[in-house]
């Protein structure tokens, strides 16, 4: 606490990533980075982008990276918005379209940021209870006061819901914002995109991140009515003109239209995720039905704790949530074939030691 | 006006930069770039980077980074926070320093972006007017309600308030944090940054886009006391994890590590400035006493406006500002020695033709 922070400072409860490491010898399976590197095409582009353009501004309107999304998604350039990672998005959507005194809603097993988004922003929220499964229940999410925020895929959980559910959830909320947090739908390939030609309440969010290997670069984008974009652009406007550097923007222009080579690793990585919830499945892990780059899975005899220590003390990070009623599971992030033949490995000496004690 | 925006929204009045534009024949002087590249180390420190690397999350606390700006400016690492920007770290600031309904100052000729945070983040504001110059009267400053924020050399005059001064501003708001926005202070070299050590109620704001030549990079600092660090990195922290991408991060650790290589070029740039500030003043302008990579000009028979029209349709871009009293001048970005003595060609050309009509 200090006298000169401002209330904002004071009520805020900032978010808490995972671990960042940077010991070669350790698997890092936890925080849902693409094993694979980008495709070359990225790092050529960003080649190209030195040698003397670093020392002038970027595009503040970022058209062409912008323009290649749009292709991509068969949408007009201005039904997309361009920020510093999809969270920088995130944040400016809650303050675009959440109004503070009119609660939102969310579900209470979901990304741990938007309780920190609402907290900084002033916005009362209801966190909706999960099913029993963890899946979604669409009719709560209903004729909400101020909006409706979710990820589908579900984090931490990986489920999705169906895109007639979704649908119901827009229809439902006419007057509000609905965002789709859609930073693993490439592992999912059922996106919300199509609707935001029907629906002006409608945003998706999306990022290259996971699917198009640069988590490093910070790049994520929004896809919705232009209206919706051009609230985005107010509160861009009125916070930093160029949120995106030169590099960023090339590379992830590179990366989005090297289509085939992103659909191959991205294949690559469904198949070990199916391999490997049968191989947890097979252990005695409850393993939730993920479409995601990650399973969600609890042992029915070792406590996630337990074994997220053991499997640290062996040289593999995952991720654990100590919060209820997720505390007894862990999340592990589909790491490249080799990654995952190790992990079940140690996995598997871990509990032959540990379920005879 | 869309039914979707929050109230934040309707609220704002984005700034609007500068023209960004591509085309190489024509003559920049209008952002406040560098004319001269980056150092051959940040290029190097980029590629070095690539590699695979960018599939991996950046470091959330930029330890590197924050290391050698620790180093440069004499203190704790702990005193430090890095930002997307410098105008990141200015959203940031008022966000995390200053409480809606405390009324701030800064000058009425100053950083443009300043109200546009203010309206952001509904902190009122008072304008305090210049002196007839165009320098600051520091007392007006004293015993704010709410914060005080300037930039020193101030912007777009390029005049420098002593050090002596800026101290007294900020000895007389003891319970409010002072603000000052050094982005030219390189090209003036009387930092406030010792004072630092002094004053808990100070922060420092620099950034690496205009005497490093990294406009196209995104990378600013600050530098305070950790507890105001501390009320930053909340902020940031509750906004988004990883706001510099890994590039940006070991480009800018390069150019602030080669102190040699941009000492010369600033060097340069303030003979051109001191030479460029001497040829207009013979050829009839009012010239500021400027501390920056800039001139601010004001011709006494050719209107400004015109002058920006006629030096545009002559292939040269510099800065209007339609505002007053400051209508009447031009920001002239201090380019290369090619650039300036091509601009005082056409320049004089222009006046030939002009001054006899």
């Amino acid at each position: 606490m200090s006298k000169f922070w401002s209330s904002i400072v004071t009520r805020t409860e900032p978010y808490i990533p995972g671990e960042q490491i940077n010991d070669p010898s350790i698997i890092k399976l936890n925080t849902n980075e693409n094993p694979y590197p980008p495709s070359d095409s990225v790092e050529n582009a960003i080649k190209d982008e030195l040698g003397g353009n670093l020392k002038r501004y970027p595009s503040p309107t970022v058209d062409s990276l912008r323009e290649t999304i749009a292709e991509n998604y068969h949408v007009g350039k201005e039904s997309i918005f361009v920020g510093n990672g999809s969270d920088e998005i995130l944040g400016f959507s809650f303050m675009a379209f959440f109004e503070p005194g009119k609660t939102i809603r969310f579900p209470n097993i979901s990304y741990s940021f938007y309780p920190v988004y609402a907290k900084l922003f002033n916005i009362p929220f209801d966190e909706v209870n999960v099913n029993s499964d963890f899946s979604l229940d669409p009719s709560a999410f209903f004729e909400s006061d101020g909006g409706v925020i979710f990820p589908n895929p579900n984090a931490p959980t990986g489920i999705l819901l169906s895109l007639s559910a979704v649908e119901s959830i827009i229809v439902q909320n006419r007057n509000q914002v609905v965002i789709i947090d859609e930073a693993y739908i490439d592992f999912a390939r059922e996106t919300a995109v199509p609707l935001v030609a029907k629906y002006p309440n409608l945003l998706v969010i999306q990022t290259t991140s996971k699917s198009r290997s640069l988590a490093g670069l910070r790049v994520g984008y929004a896809i919705g009515h232009p209206d919706l974009i051009e609230g985005l652009n107010r509160i861009k406007n009125s916070f930093n003109s160029y949120t995106l550097d030169r590099l960023a923007i090339v590379g992830a222009n590179a990366a989005l239209l090297d289509k085939s080579y992103y659909e191959a690793i991205t294949r690559k990585i469904i198949q070990t995720r199916e391999w490997i919830s049968k191989e947890l499945t097979q252990l005695g892990f409850h393993v939730l039905p993920s479409q995601a780059n990650f399973v969600f899975a609890s042992h029915k005899k070792v406590t996630a704790i337990n074994l997220y220590t053991l499997l640290k003390q062996n040289g593999i990070l995952v991720r654990h949530f100590n919060q209820e009623p997720i505390d007894n599971y862990l999340r592990i992030t589909i790491g490249s074939n080799t990654e995952m033949k190790l992990f079940m490995e140690r996995l598997k000496r871990i509990l032959r030691k540990n379920t005879h004690l």
